[in-house]
Protein backbone atom coordinates (compact mmCIF):
# COMPACT_ATOMS: atom_id res chain seq x y z
CA UNK A 1 0.00 0.00 0.00
CA UNK A 2 1.63 3.80 -1.00
CA UNK A 3 0.88 6.38 1.97
CA UNK A 4 -1.43 8.41 2.25
CA UNK A 5 -1.27 11.82 1.58
CA UNK A 6 -2.71 12.98 4.74
CA UNK A 7 -0.79 10.22 6.88
CA UNK A 8 2.73 8.52 6.62
CA UNK A 9 3.75 4.96 7.68
CA UNK A 10 5.44 6.54 10.64
CA UNK A 11 2.39 7.93 12.00
CA UNK A 12 0.24 4.51 11.56
CA UNK A 13 -1.36 3.30 14.53
CA UNK A 14 0.44 0.75 16.48
CA UNK A 15 -0.49 -2.06 18.88
CA UNK A 16 0.23 0.45 21.65
CA UNK A 17 -2.42 2.69 20.73
CA UNK A 18 -4.91 -0.27 21.50
CA UNK A 19 -4.70 0.93 25.19
CA UNK A 20 -6.38 4.26 24.16
CA UNK A 21 -10.15 3.35 24.74
CA UNK A 22 -11.33 5.80 22.31
CA UNK A 23 -8.95 4.48 19.35
CA UNK A 24 -9.92 0.96 20.62
CA UNK A 25 -13.53 1.35 20.67
CA UNK A 26 -13.12 3.49 17.15
CA UNK A 27 -11.48 0.26 15.44
CA UNK A 28 -14.36 -1.86 16.77
CA UNK A 29 -16.77 0.41 15.48
CA UNK A 30 -15.25 0.14 11.64
CA UNK A 31 -14.62 -3.83 11.66
CA UNK A 32 -18.51 -3.98 13.30
CA UNK A 33 -19.33 -2.29 9.96
CA UNK A 34 -17.02 -4.31 7.70
CA UNK A 35 -18.49 -7.44 9.55
CA UNK A 36 -22.21 -7.22 9.08
CA UNK A 37 -21.69 -6.19 5.33
CA UNK A 38 -19.77 -9.09 4.96
CA UNK A 39 -22.53 -10.97 6.35
CA UNK A 40 -25.43 -9.05 4.24
CA UNK A 41 -23.02 -9.86 1.18
CA UNK A 42 -23.25 -13.29 2.60
CA UNK A 43 -26.94 -13.02 2.07
CA UNK A 44 -27.22 -11.09 -1.28
CA UNK A 45 -24.44 -13.37 -2.98
CA UNK A 46 -26.48 -16.49 -2.13
CA UNK A 47 -29.65 -14.84 -3.90
CA UNK A 48 -27.89 -13.99 -6.97
CA UNK A 49 -26.85 -17.60 -6.61
CA UNK A 50 -30.30 -18.46 -6.99
CA UNK A 51 -31.08 -16.52 -10.02
CA UNK A 52 -27.63 -17.68 -11.53
CA UNK A 53 -28.66 -19.57 -14.92
CA UNK A 54 -27.07 -23.18 -14.56
CA UNK A 55 -25.76 -25.63 -11.93
CA UNK A 56 -22.26 -24.62 -12.74
CA UNK A 57 -23.34 -20.35 -11.84
CA UNK A 58 -24.69 -21.20 -8.72
CA UNK A 59 -21.86 -23.19 -7.81
CA UNK A 60 -19.59 -20.79 -8.41
CA UNK A 61 -21.56 -17.50 -6.50
CA UNK A 62 -22.45 -20.38 -3.90
CA UNK A 63 -18.47 -20.64 -3.15
CA UNK A 64 -18.26 -16.67 -2.99
CA UNK A 65 -21.12 -16.35 -0.88
CA UNK A 66 -19.32 -19.20 1.63
CA UNK A 67 -16.06 -17.01 1.49
CA UNK A 68 -17.97 -13.85 2.78
CA UNK A 69 -19.37 -15.55 5.24
CA UNK A 70 -15.57 -16.68 6.20
CA UNK A 71 -14.72 -13.05 6.04
CA UNK A 72 -17.52 -12.30 8.59
CA UNK A 73 -16.55 -15.17 11.19
CA UNK A 74 -12.75 -13.79 11.00
CA UNK A 75 -13.88 -10.28 11.90
CA UNK A 76 -16.10 -11.44 14.44
CA UNK A 77 -12.97 -13.55 15.95
CA UNK A 78 -10.86 -10.08 15.40
CA UNK A 79 -13.63 -8.35 17.20
CA UNK A 80 -14.25 -11.02 19.89
CA UNK A 81 -10.21 -10.75 20.59
CA UNK A 82 -10.12 -6.98 20.70
CA UNK A 83 -12.43 -7.44 23.68
CA UNK A 84 -15.96 -6.67 22.22
CA UNK A 85 -19.42 -8.58 21.32
CA UNK A 86 -19.43 -8.65 17.77
CA UNK A 87 -23.51 -8.26 17.56
CA UNK A 88 -22.87 -4.84 19.46
CA UNK A 89 -20.14 -3.88 17.34
CA UNK A 90 -22.25 -4.56 14.66
CA UNK A 91 -25.85 -3.14 15.82
CA UNK A 92 -25.25 0.53 15.16
CA UNK A 93 -24.66 0.12 11.32
CA UNK A 94 -27.51 -2.75 10.98
CA UNK A 95 -30.21 -0.10 9.92
CA UNK A 96 -27.96 1.76 6.92
CA UNK A 97 -26.56 -1.25 5.55
CA UNK A 98 -30.24 -2.73 5.77
CA UNK A 99 -31.70 -0.06 4.36
CA UNK A 100 -29.01 -0.49 1.23
CA UNK A 101 -30.08 -3.89 0.36
CA UNK A 102 -33.71 -2.93 0.86
CA UNK A 103 -33.43 0.17 -1.54
CA UNK A 104 -30.90 -2.13 -4.03
CA UNK A 105 -32.83 -4.87 -4.68
CA UNK A 106 -31.80 -6.55 -7.76
CA UNK A 107 -34.60 -8.40 -10.07
CA UNK A 108 -32.81 -10.52 -12.39
CA UNK A 109 -29.35 -12.26 -12.87
CA UNK A 110 -27.72 -9.00 -14.49
CA UNK A 111 -28.78 -6.39 -11.58
CA UNK A 112 -27.07 -9.00 -9.36
CA UNK A 113 -24.26 -9.07 -10.76
CA UNK A 114 -23.58 -5.45 -11.42
CA UNK A 115 -24.47 -5.08 -7.41
CA UNK A 116 -22.18 -7.20 -6.40
CA UNK A 117 -19.26 -6.09 -8.64
CA UNK A 118 -20.02 -2.13 -7.75
CA UNK A 119 -21.09 -2.80 -4.37
CA UNK A 120 -17.96 -4.65 -3.52
CA UNK A 121 -15.43 -2.45 -5.49
CA UNK A 122 -16.67 0.79 -3.22
CA UNK A 123 -16.63 -1.18 -0.37
CA UNK A 124 -13.54 -2.09 -1.08
CA UNK A 125 -11.84 1.53 -2.07
CA UNK A 126 -13.27 2.81 1.70
CA UNK A 127 -12.09 -0.04 3.54
CA UNK A 128 -8.93 0.03 2.03
CA UNK A 129 -8.50 3.72 2.83
CA UNK A 130 -9.61 3.37 6.23
CA UNK A 131 -7.16 0.12 6.96
CA UNK A 132 -4.80 2.57 7.57
CA UNK A 133 -6.43 4.08 10.77
CA UNK A 134 -6.44 0.73 12.56
CA UNK A 135 -3.64 -1.55 14.44
CA UNK A 136 -1.55 -3.73 12.67
CA UNK A 137 -3.13 -6.96 13.26
CA UNK A 138 -6.52 -5.84 12.28
CA UNK A 139 -5.13 -4.00 9.09
CA UNK A 140 -3.50 -7.41 8.32
CA UNK A 141 -7.04 -8.46 8.47
CA UNK A 142 -8.97 -6.48 6.81
CA UNK A 143 -6.21 -5.98 3.80
CA UNK A 144 -6.60 -9.84 3.54
CA UNK A 145 -10.81 -9.74 3.28
CA UNK A 146 -10.31 -6.97 1.05
CA UNK A 147 -7.61 -8.74 -1.47
CA UNK A 148 -9.71 -11.70 -1.62
CA UNK A 149 -11.00 -10.69 -5.45
CA UNK A 150 -11.56 -13.31 -7.20
CA UNK A 151 -14.98 -12.66 -7.15
CA UNK A 152 -15.16 -9.11 -8.36
CA UNK A 153 -13.16 -10.76 -11.43
CA UNK A 154 -15.79 -13.64 -11.87
CA UNK A 155 -18.61 -11.48 -11.52
CA UNK A 156 -17.36 -8.89 -13.84
CA UNK A 157 -16.03 -11.31 -16.95
CA UNK A 158 -19.97 -12.12 -16.51
CA UNK A 159 -21.09 -8.68 -16.88
CA UNK A 160 -19.05 -8.26 -20.09
CA UNK A 161 -20.55 -11.68 -21.51
CA UNK A 162 -23.77 -10.30 -20.46
CA UNK A 163 -23.00 -6.85 -21.98
CA UNK A 164 -21.73 -8.43 -25.17
CA UNK A 165 -25.01 -10.63 -25.64
CA UNK A 166 -27.28 -8.24 -25.58
CA UNK A 167 -26.28 -3.98 -26.25
CA UNK A 168 -29.33 -3.20 -24.72
CA UNK A 169 -28.55 -4.37 -21.17
CA UNK A 170 -25.63 -1.56 -21.08
CA UNK A 171 -27.94 1.19 -20.73
CA UNK A 172 -30.14 -0.58 -18.02
CA UNK A 173 -27.00 -1.54 -16.16
CA UNK A 174 -25.40 2.10 -16.32
CA UNK A 175 -28.42 3.71 -14.85
CA UNK A 176 -28.27 0.83 -12.29
CA UNK A 177 -24.78 0.75 -11.65
CA UNK A 178 -25.10 4.65 -10.83
CA UNK A 179 -28.49 4.65 -8.40
CA UNK A 180 -26.20 1.35 -6.55
CA UNK A 181 -23.46 4.01 -5.63
CA UNK A 182 -25.68 7.02 -4.93
CA UNK A 183 -27.42 4.60 -2.26
CA UNK A 184 -24.16 3.66 -0.94
CA UNK A 185 -22.46 6.65 -0.46
CA UNK A 186 -26.05 8.16 1.13
CA UNK A 187 -25.87 5.27 3.53
CA UNK A 188 -22.30 5.32 4.26
CA UNK A 189 -22.30 8.99 5.25
CA UNK A 190 -25.61 8.42 7.21
CA UNK A 191 -23.84 5.94 8.82
CA UNK A 192 -20.70 7.84 9.51
CA UNK A 193 -22.77 10.80 10.92
CA UNK A 194 -25.30 8.91 13.32
CA UNK A 195 -22.28 6.49 14.59
CA UNK A 196 -20.51 8.58 17.46
CA UNK A 197 -17.41 5.97 17.40
CA UNK A 198 -17.12 5.76 14.43
CA UNK A 199 -17.28 9.39 13.32
CA UNK A 200 -14.74 10.53 16.08
CA UNK A 201 -12.55 7.59 14.88
CA UNK A 202 -12.93 9.05 10.88
CA UNK A 203 -13.10 12.62 11.63
CA UNK A 204 -10.55 15.05 13.00
CA UNK A 205 -11.77 17.11 16.03
CA UNK A 206 -8.64 18.71 16.48
CA UNK A 207 -6.70 15.95 19.00
CA UNK A 208 -4.16 15.14 15.63
CA UNK A 209 -6.23 11.60 14.18
CA UNK A 210 -8.54 11.63 11.52
CA UNK A 211 -9.12 13.12 8.58
CA UNK A 212 -10.85 16.50 8.01
CA UNK A 213 -14.37 16.89 6.82
CA UNK A 214 -12.89 18.24 3.88
CA UNK A 215 -10.57 15.00 3.17
CA UNK A 216 -13.62 12.96 4.15
CA UNK A 217 -15.47 14.34 1.23
CA UNK A 218 -12.60 13.71 -0.87
CA UNK A 219 -12.24 10.33 -0.17
CA UNK A 220 -16.20 10.13 -1.58
CA UNK A 221 -15.17 11.85 -4.23
CA UNK A 222 -12.93 9.68 -4.77
CA UNK A 223 -14.72 6.57 -4.23
CA UNK A 224 -17.78 8.09 -7.01
CA UNK A 225 -14.72 8.86 -9.56
CA UNK A 226 -13.17 4.90 -9.41
CA UNK A 227 -16.89 3.74 -9.50
CA UNK A 228 -16.99 5.90 -12.81
CA UNK A 229 -14.02 4.64 -14.56
CA UNK A 230 -15.29 0.79 -13.55
CA UNK A 231 -18.02 1.67 -15.45
CA UNK A 232 -16.16 3.03 -18.46
CA UNK A 233 -13.97 -0.02 -18.83
CA UNK A 234 -17.27 -2.38 -18.81
CA UNK A 235 -18.18 0.49 -21.63
CA UNK A 236 -20.77 1.91 -19.41
CA UNK A 237 -20.82 5.70 -19.09
CA UNK A 238 -22.41 6.45 -15.58
CA UNK B 1 -23.02 -49.56 11.27
CA UNK B 2 -24.84 -53.19 12.12
CA UNK B 3 -25.73 -55.31 9.00
CA UNK B 4 -28.57 -55.12 7.13
CA UNK B 5 -30.96 -57.86 7.42
CA UNK B 6 -30.75 -58.49 3.38
CA UNK B 7 -27.01 -57.80 2.89
CA UNK B 8 -24.17 -59.14 5.21
CA UNK B 9 -20.75 -56.94 5.25
CA UNK B 10 -19.46 -60.07 3.80
CA UNK B 11 -21.58 -59.32 0.48
CA UNK B 12 -20.83 -55.33 0.82
CA UNK B 13 -19.54 -54.16 -2.71
CA UNK B 14 -15.56 -53.25 -2.62
CA UNK B 15 -13.47 -51.33 -5.29
CA UNK B 16 -12.99 -54.22 -7.54
CA UNK B 17 -17.15 -53.50 -8.36
CA UNK B 18 -16.22 -50.17 -9.45
CA UNK B 19 -14.54 -52.45 -12.96
CA UNK B 20 -18.49 -53.10 -13.10
CA UNK B 21 -20.24 -50.04 -15.24
CA UNK B 22 -23.42 -51.09 -14.51
CA UNK B 23 -22.25 -50.71 -10.49
CA UNK B 24 -20.39 -47.55 -10.85
CA UNK B 25 -23.31 -45.96 -13.05
CA UNK B 26 -25.58 -46.73 -9.78
CA UNK B 27 -22.98 -45.42 -7.68
CA UNK B 28 -22.80 -42.24 -9.83
CA UNK B 29 -26.57 -41.59 -10.02
CA UNK B 30 -26.75 -42.13 -5.97
CA UNK B 31 -23.80 -39.75 -5.24
CA UNK B 32 -25.76 -37.09 -7.39
CA UNK B 33 -28.78 -37.44 -5.90
CA UNK B 34 -27.32 -36.69 -2.47
CA UNK B 35 -24.84 -33.99 -4.26
CA UNK B 36 -27.95 -32.08 -5.87
CA UNK B 37 -30.05 -32.49 -2.76
CA UNK B 38 -26.88 -30.99 -0.16
CA UNK B 39 -26.85 -27.66 -2.88
CA UNK B 40 -30.67 -27.63 -2.16
CA UNK B 41 -30.62 -27.61 1.13
CA UNK B 42 -27.53 -25.10 1.33
CA UNK B 43 -30.37 -22.63 -0.64
CA UNK B 44 -33.24 -23.77 1.81
CA UNK B 45 -31.06 -22.98 5.54
CA UNK B 46 -29.89 -19.51 3.87
CA UNK B 47 -33.80 -18.77 3.79
CA UNK B 48 -34.26 -20.12 6.88
CA UNK B 49 -31.32 -17.83 8.30
CA UNK B 50 -32.72 -14.76 6.75
CA UNK B 51 -36.04 -15.72 8.63
CA UNK B 52 -34.05 -16.56 11.99
CA UNK B 53 -35.19 -14.11 14.98
CA UNK B 54 -31.39 -12.38 16.12
CA UNK B 55 -28.12 -12.32 14.74
CA UNK B 56 -26.94 -15.11 16.85
CA UNK B 57 -29.47 -17.77 15.49
CA UNK B 58 -28.98 -16.35 11.53
CA UNK B 59 -25.00 -17.20 12.23
CA UNK B 60 -25.50 -20.66 13.61
CA UNK B 61 -28.11 -21.04 10.88
CA UNK B 62 -25.52 -19.78 7.99
CA UNK B 63 -22.81 -21.86 9.23
CA UNK B 64 -24.65 -24.79 9.08
CA UNK B 65 -25.42 -23.85 5.62
CA UNK B 66 -22.21 -23.58 4.77
CA UNK B 67 -21.19 -27.06 5.77
CA UNK B 68 -24.03 -28.92 3.59
CA UNK B 69 -22.21 -26.39 0.82
CA UNK B 70 -19.08 -28.28 1.89
CA UNK B 71 -20.27 -32.11 1.40
CA UNK B 72 -21.59 -30.67 -1.72
CA UNK B 73 -18.51 -30.14 -3.03
CA UNK B 74 -16.91 -33.37 -1.19
CA UNK B 75 -19.65 -35.25 -3.14
CA UNK B 76 -19.13 -33.34 -6.30
CA UNK B 77 -15.48 -34.39 -6.03
CA UNK B 78 -15.83 -37.76 -5.67
CA UNK B 79 -18.12 -38.09 -8.34
CA UNK B 80 -14.70 -36.28 -10.51
CA UNK B 81 -12.97 -39.08 -9.10
CA UNK B 82 -15.69 -41.68 -10.19
CA UNK B 83 -14.91 -40.22 -13.51
CA UNK B 84 -18.73 -38.26 -13.12
CA UNK B 85 -19.51 -35.10 -14.55
CA UNK B 86 -21.27 -33.92 -11.28
CA UNK B 87 -23.95 -31.54 -13.25
CA UNK B 88 -24.46 -34.90 -15.60
CA UNK B 89 -24.85 -37.15 -12.21
CA UNK B 90 -27.20 -34.37 -10.63
CA UNK B 91 -29.46 -33.42 -13.82
CA UNK B 92 -31.59 -36.58 -13.02
CA UNK B 93 -32.88 -35.41 -10.10
CA UNK B 94 -33.59 -31.51 -10.04
CA UNK B 95 -37.18 -31.43 -10.86
CA UNK B 96 -38.10 -34.06 -8.03
CA UNK B 97 -35.97 -32.37 -5.84
CA UNK B 98 -36.61 -28.84 -6.61
CA UNK B 99 -40.55 -29.87 -6.97
CA UNK B 100 -40.12 -31.30 -3.82
CA UNK B 101 -38.91 -27.65 -2.20
CA UNK B 102 -41.41 -26.14 -4.10
CA UNK B 103 -44.04 -27.59 -2.64
CA UNK B 104 -42.91 -27.73 0.76
CA UNK B 105 -41.82 -24.18 1.22
CA UNK B 106 -41.77 -23.16 4.81
CA UNK B 107 -43.55 -19.72 6.02
CA UNK B 108 -41.55 -18.83 8.93
CA UNK B 109 -39.48 -19.41 10.68
CA UNK B 110 -40.42 -22.42 12.99
CA UNK B 111 -41.70 -23.98 9.73
CA UNK B 112 -38.37 -23.52 8.04
CA UNK B 113 -36.86 -25.73 11.38
CA UNK B 114 -39.28 -28.34 11.22
CA UNK B 115 -38.20 -28.65 7.82
CA UNK B 116 -34.48 -28.60 8.17
CA UNK B 117 -35.24 -31.28 10.96
CA UNK B 118 -37.61 -33.38 9.36
CA UNK B 119 -36.09 -33.39 6.16
CA UNK B 120 -32.73 -33.79 7.04
CA UNK B 121 -33.67 -36.73 9.47
CA UNK B 122 -35.43 -38.56 6.72
CA UNK B 123 -32.93 -38.26 4.56
CA UNK B 124 -30.28 -39.47 6.80
CA UNK B 125 -31.98 -42.52 7.23
CA UNK B 126 -32.66 -43.43 3.36
CA UNK B 127 -29.22 -42.53 2.55
CA UNK B 128 -27.56 -44.46 5.54
CA UNK B 129 -29.37 -47.47 4.49
CA UNK B 130 -28.33 -46.75 0.38
CA UNK B 131 -25.22 -46.60 1.99
CA UNK B 132 -24.14 -50.26 2.66
CA UNK B 133 -24.56 -50.57 -1.62
CA UNK B 134 -21.51 -48.54 -2.47
CA UNK B 135 -17.70 -48.84 -2.75
CA UNK B 136 -16.24 -48.53 0.43
CA UNK B 137 -14.28 -44.87 -0.40
CA UNK B 138 -18.23 -43.63 -1.33
CA UNK B 139 -19.57 -44.54 1.57
CA UNK B 140 -16.97 -43.66 4.25
CA UNK B 141 -17.64 -40.24 2.42
CA UNK B 142 -21.45 -40.90 2.40
CA UNK B 143 -21.36 -41.58 6.38
CA UNK B 144 -18.90 -38.80 7.03
CA UNK B 145 -21.52 -36.34 4.96
CA UNK B 146 -24.71 -37.81 7.34
CA UNK B 147 -22.85 -38.49 10.43
CA UNK B 148 -22.46 -34.32 10.76
CA UNK B 149 -25.81 -34.05 12.51
CA UNK B 150 -24.98 -31.15 14.71
CA UNK B 151 -27.28 -29.16 12.76
CA UNK B 152 -30.37 -31.33 13.21
CA UNK B 153 -29.19 -31.48 17.54
CA UNK B 154 -28.97 -27.45 16.93
CA UNK B 155 -32.40 -27.48 14.98
CA UNK B 156 -34.07 -30.01 17.45
CA UNK B 157 -33.40 -27.60 20.76
CA UNK B 158 -34.76 -24.62 18.49
CA UNK B 159 -38.08 -26.35 18.14
CA UNK B 160 -38.57 -27.34 21.56
CA UNK B 161 -38.21 -24.34 22.56
CA UNK B 162 -40.73 -22.84 19.98
CA UNK B 163 -43.12 -25.40 21.12
CA UNK B 164 -42.09 -24.69 24.63
CA UNK B 165 -42.87 -21.06 23.87
CA UNK B 166 -46.25 -21.17 22.25
CA UNK B 167 -48.24 -24.56 22.93
CA UNK B 168 -50.33 -23.82 19.41
CA UNK B 169 -47.22 -24.35 17.63
CA UNK B 170 -47.33 -27.88 18.35
CA UNK B 171 -50.63 -28.66 16.26
CA UNK B 172 -49.56 -27.24 13.38
CA UNK B 173 -46.27 -28.66 13.28
CA UNK B 174 -47.61 -31.80 13.36
CA UNK B 175 -49.70 -31.26 10.37
CA UNK B 176 -46.65 -29.82 8.43
CA UNK B 177 -44.51 -32.41 9.48
CA UNK B 178 -46.50 -34.88 7.90
CA UNK B 179 -47.05 -32.77 4.80
CA UNK B 180 -43.20 -32.89 4.96
CA UNK B 181 -42.79 -36.61 4.86
CA UNK B 182 -45.75 -37.22 2.63
CA UNK B 183 -44.37 -35.40 -0.23
CA UNK B 184 -40.69 -36.28 0.74
CA UNK B 185 -41.77 -40.06 -0.10
CA UNK B 186 -43.38 -38.93 -2.95
CA UNK B 187 -40.50 -37.18 -4.40
CA UNK B 188 -38.53 -40.53 -3.57
CA UNK B 189 -40.56 -43.16 -5.21
CA UNK B 190 -40.89 -40.70 -8.51
CA UNK B 191 -37.01 -40.51 -8.42
CA UNK B 192 -36.40 -44.17 -7.89
CA UNK B 193 -38.98 -44.53 -10.64
CA UNK B 194 -38.00 -42.16 -13.36
CA UNK B 195 -34.16 -42.65 -12.79
CA UNK B 196 -33.01 -45.89 -14.55
CA UNK B 197 -29.37 -46.07 -13.03
CA UNK B 198 -30.71 -45.69 -9.84
CA UNK B 199 -33.51 -48.03 -10.56
CA UNK B 200 -31.71 -50.87 -11.18
CA UNK B 201 -28.84 -49.73 -8.50
CA UNK B 202 -31.70 -50.20 -5.78
CA UNK B 203 -34.39 -52.45 -7.00
CA UNK B 204 -33.04 -55.99 -7.48
CA UNK B 205 -33.78 -57.21 -11.34
CA UNK B 206 -32.53 -61.02 -10.72
CA UNK B 207 -29.06 -60.34 -10.59
CA UNK B 208 -28.57 -60.31 -7.32
CA UNK B 209 -28.02 -57.44 -6.26
CA UNK B 210 -30.36 -54.54 -4.63
CA UNK B 211 -33.46 -54.78 -2.66
CA UNK B 212 -36.54 -57.04 -3.91
CA UNK B 213 -39.77 -54.51 -4.32
CA UNK B 214 -41.14 -55.53 -1.07
CA UNK B 215 -37.23 -54.74 0.74
CA UNK B 216 -38.03 -51.27 -0.68
CA UNK B 217 -41.54 -50.71 0.40
CA UNK B 218 -40.37 -51.78 3.91
CA UNK B 219 -37.75 -49.11 3.85
CA UNK B 220 -40.30 -46.62 3.19
CA UNK B 221 -42.48 -47.71 5.93
CA UNK B 222 -39.47 -47.86 8.18
CA UNK B 223 -38.72 -44.07 6.91
CA UNK B 224 -41.81 -42.99 8.18
CA UNK B 225 -42.12 -44.66 11.21
CA UNK B 226 -38.82 -43.73 12.08
CA UNK B 227 -40.40 -40.11 11.50
CA UNK B 228 -43.05 -40.38 13.74
CA UNK B 229 -41.15 -41.45 16.49
CA UNK B 230 -39.13 -38.01 16.41
CA UNK B 231 -42.01 -35.95 16.08
CA UNK B 232 -43.40 -37.88 19.41
CA UNK B 233 -40.00 -37.25 21.13
CA UNK B 234 -40.44 -33.51 20.32
CA UNK B 235 -44.13 -34.18 21.63
CA UNK B 236 -46.24 -33.92 18.29
CA UNK B 237 -48.79 -36.45 17.29
CA UNK B 238 -47.92 -37.20 13.37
Amino acid sequence: MTDSPTQTSDERPTDADLQDPVFRSGVTALLGVLAYGELKSFFATVEDAGMAPGVGRKEAMAAFAVREFEHYQALSERLRQLGADPQRAMEPVVDAVDEWHRRTKPKNWTEGLMKAYAGQSIATDFYRECAQWVDPESRTLMLEVLGDNEQADYVEAQLRDAIAADSRVASTLALWGRRLVGEAITQAQLTIAENDQLEKFLVADGSGSGMSLEELSELFTRLTDAHKARMETLGLTA
